[in-house]
């Protein structure tokens, strides 16, 4: 039995406010995460022979690969790309290398305390975000050059960044904070049914997105994700073992990775070279290879995971995977009846570097969600819009 | 055409001593490094789309992408393996990347100014060796608790808990100090030929390797390999594009990581619990896989660039990959005549790592080797043992 790399099992330690889960570690959460999508699975840990993750992981795949008594670890990777920006990527890598055949069973996991480790509100200082010491930094670039000239006026962090392209993307297509409070009210009501959101008690009316404070003008509250404590995880296999495991299948029927020109390269969305790249979310390369790959468009998936760090980018990204055209995603959103972040998304079940969106993406397919689509047979995935970033098309076997 | 992944360019910065280079920076070194594989290839800039490293890259692909002005960036990865253990394993995902047809042309790079970054003598003291504040760590593991047992005694740096290994291996097998210095001696005969060797201007012979100061017993100073400030990188791309490249193509003909047990994940060789595995590089998983995959075992390649931080294990990795049996690797490395380590190695070309092992092992199948081997034909390349590792078997295109 031949075929694309399968996910067959999901898992995820609860998921809280920051501080919420008490005095646990990320390592911690990420271990109970791996089992428990390797027992969803109908797998052993004995079985696991593969770790991935992305974006510079404090939780190493070697110490968690001697904790959890892995017999061997044949293939342990990290995607390169950002933290947003990584989790389908994640999920590719770990595809590609069971198809070539360099491991069997690869778990993809992520976990954030990000409390406990420089974050919530404080810009990169004299630093980079990476910790490098500014007398050892690399050559001064392009992207210095410009943070030079934009983070003395306080554009220092991910809201103050894209609240700039959302207002011009508002000033330039007629964009309004209605569109915007759109995703937050949906998302939130997805959050509802799905019992571990960490919003999903809390109901969100568009009055009250609206009345919200403002945090970056035009991003009020409830335009933004939550910043949470939790893990999750997902197992990868391949096409053959796939058969053999407990629950349905879901086919990785393409993956992609990508960053093209100066805005998408940058890590924060502050290059404002290009009024066509500033007014979207960046992911038209992600798109042009994932729908070749997939050998299918944006019409033909049946839900929809968009990575939602900010309501904007959701709009936006829609626009870049061509589910509508340039500037018309707010008007779009409002009348799709796709289903999409179908758990609540960054926005009301938790902010795990989207990883959570690919568990969703799954449980879609498998026909477990909280909020089911009607015979979900396929579903794309993205990752962060405004980063490097990348996306997952994903099919239920048939 | 069809066929494996292959290596179509290699290129290096000079290599020196901790700060012979000036001011630079790791990261300049690094660009530099790509630059100069890209023009052996005979390729430019324009045409990668995919970058790659390993354990912890300081040197951020986004970045180096933007600052190298690549059109797009399509794969972005790196191993999570140690450094040690990493490069083969870097340019293997590179290949599986490229056979799948995420990215056309990925380079593999590793730049190194560890002076610059807390090393040099200095125990992992009361962090992590990745910089987690104590407070915040994992859970305490098996591992955590034999070094408990361990550090309070002076375990701390690599040279002290690889004499331990050798220790035993002389006890158990024989082996002398002397069969370790035959290494040191041939590698640094290997470097007096090549101009990019760091200690290429000095020659060895045993007696003063004898004569050396002791490190850690029963290694001596010249048992012992460099670190050095300097940047090598190779171009890996499809099998179809390298038949258009500027020099003799090197195909990937198999690739493997691996790490097995208590000891292949420990990040240091300081685990006891098993004679068998104590007394050995711990890289038998990798070779299994990796000669599985060739389909060629130790005894049909031509040459081979062993990963040598010391004299001692590269002779436990020729018992580890099949070239002699257990205990035998002194004596056969004092009667063999397959080329090994033909740029001088960790020893005496420079230590990068060990990517500079996988440049020499492209030079030497193409006939570009200071030291060429009698028309070599296939090449083994290993990384680090007494870490979790990887390797690499590479053929000449014929």
């Amino acid at each position: 039995m031949t075929g694309p790399a399968c996910l067959v099992g999901v898992g995820e330690t609860p998921y809280a406010k920051w501080g919420g889960l008490g005095g646990t570690t990320e390592y911690d959460l990420a271990l109970r995460a791996i089992e428990a999508a390797v027992a969803d699975a109908g797998l052993t840990l004995d079985q696991v022979d593969g770790l991935a993750s992305f974006a510079a992981d404090r939780n190493d795949a070697v110490f968690v690969a001697a904790d959890l008594g892995l017999p061997e670890l044949r293939h342990a990777t990290m995607s390169w790309l950002p933290g947003g920006g990584g989790a389908c990527a994640a999920v590719g890598n770990a595809a590609v290398a069971v198809e070539a055949r360099q491991a069997e069973v690869v778990v993809v996991y992520r976990s954030l305390c990000q409390g406990q480790f420089r974050r919530f509100g404080r810009g990169p200082g004299p630093r980079r975000a990476d910790g490098r010491p500014p007398g050892l930094r690399r050559a001064a670039s392009p992207l210095d050059a410009q943070a030079a000239f934009t983070m003395p006026f306080g554009m220092l962090s991910p809201p103050i960044t894209y609240a700039m392209v959302m207002q011009r993307h508002m000033h330039r297509f007629g964009t309004t904070s209605e569109h915007m409070g759109n995703v937050a009210v949906r998302f939130r009501d997805n959050a509802a049914r799905n019992p571990r959101a960490v919003l999903g008690g809390t109901a969100l009316t568009l009055a009250d997105h609206q009345a919200s404070r403002m945090v970056a003008e035009p991003l009020h509250l409830f335009d933004c994700c939550m910043e949470n404590d939790g893990a999750c995880a997902v197992v990868v296999t391949t096409s053959a073992r796939a058969a053999d495991c407990a629950k349905g299948a879901v086919e990785i029927l393409a993956s992609a990775q990508g960053a093209a020109g100066a805005y998408g390269h940058g890590q924060y969305v502050n290059v404002y070279v290009d009024d066509d790249l500033y007014t979207s979310g960046g992911s038209q390369v992600v798109a042009r290879d994932l729908w070749a790959r997939a050998g299918i468009g944006p019409g033909e998936v049946d839900a929809a995971m968009i990575y939602d760090h900010f309501t904007g980018l959701v709009l936006l990204q829609l626009e870049d995977y061509g589910f509508c055209g340039r500037g018309e995603g707010g008007p779009f959103f409002a009348e799709t009846e796709l289903p999409m972040n179908t758990h609540g998304g960054s926005l009301s079940e938790a902010y795990i570097h989207g990883l959570n969106h690919v568990v969703e993406g799954v449980r879609q397919l498998r026909g477990e969600s909280t909020t089911p689509g009607p015979g979900a047979e396929t579903c794309l995935v993205t990752s962060a819009a405004g980063v490097p970033s990348s996306g997952l098309v994903l099919g239920r076997r048939r």
